[in-house]
């Protein structure tokens, strides 16, 4: 059923985007809903760590998954570096968590003194406490898309760490704070 | 502060994952909670549309998103094929258009007679009306990861299907249903 009139539109360039065009993407952008997990790593022998929004679950066979990271992060060194990493999708009382593993300003040596986390079997990375899942992933491609990194990952181990009666009350990321889900 | 005792896992060899793996798979990626957008594409003078949890938002600079399609649907092969797409990112009172799009046996012909939408401003394909947010994308890479191809789109064109007052209500999918957001 398709209506008379056009979309009313903001065009872009995007071989030359204005500050204009990233401000309206910006905002059109922070209304996508998603979860938010910590992406962890360990990379010669200091454990990284960062909340992250942009992540996928991408196939079931094999179980496959993707991060998109900002190339200049010391995340995105550490996960590239060292081939596996960590997913840790939080829950809602989590969002301390997602605070201060989002904060740019967050110190590099001693970064999960205040946080309860356990090691991945497979690579030692951080996989933390009272997730609502976690996964072990060892990168099989990368690909840069603009700023970003596109790491994609085969899940080689897996679980929860919280009992599964509390597995249902997932923190959400919308319009640029912290949500939880409505019944 | 890292635990005494490792996390209980569920390991995986990725190169031969059995029923079990993927069906353990499965039940952890679905509490990975996400915004739910309908992907679309002109293709061969028809329009193909599809619901989608599967994309993020990658870059501010260039404005740039990617989606993850199984290869072997439609909709993978007309985003492909017609190098050009849109996203329309769902509202919550959206759930009924977001079934319809996500029914496998929906038809191949009047797929949207009795769906609202106008047309983007390049390529023509379809953009929903009273989307929460919308983009029309042009295919800048494609990578294959496992069953699906991760398609990567810089914003050509973007807007709101809705008016501002009323873009503050997404759908939200979680453990394989609907829901909303709490304020």
């Amino acid at each position: 059923m398709e209506l008379p009139d056009p979309a009313p539109a903001h065009l872009v360039d995007p071989s030359a985007p204005d500050a204009e065009d990233v401000g309206a993407y910006r905002l059109l952008a922070a209304d996508i809903a998603s979860g938010v997990a910590v992406v962890a790593a360990r990379h010669r022998r200091r454990d990284v760590a960062a909340t992250v929004t942009g992540f996928l679950d991408v196939s079931y066979d094999p179980p496959t998954m993707l991060v998109s990271l900002f190339e200049e992060g010391r995340i995105c060194d550490a996960v590239e570096s060292s081939g596996a990493w960590t997913l840790s999708v939080l829950r809602r009382d989590q969002e301390g968590l997602a605070n201060w593993l989002a904060s740019p300003g967050n110190p590099v040596e001693g970064l999960l003194d205040g946080v309860a986390f356990r090691r991945a079997p497979h690579s030692g990375a951080p996989v933390l406490d009272g997730a609502l899942a976690w996964f072990e992933l060892s990168t099989v491609a990368v690909h840069t898309a603009a700023t970003h990194r596109i790491v994609v990952g085969e899940v080689t181990a897996m679980g929860r760490g919280v009992a599964e009666a509390q597995a249902d009350d997932p923190l959400v990321h919308y319009a640029r704070g912290y949500r939880g889900l409505t019944r």
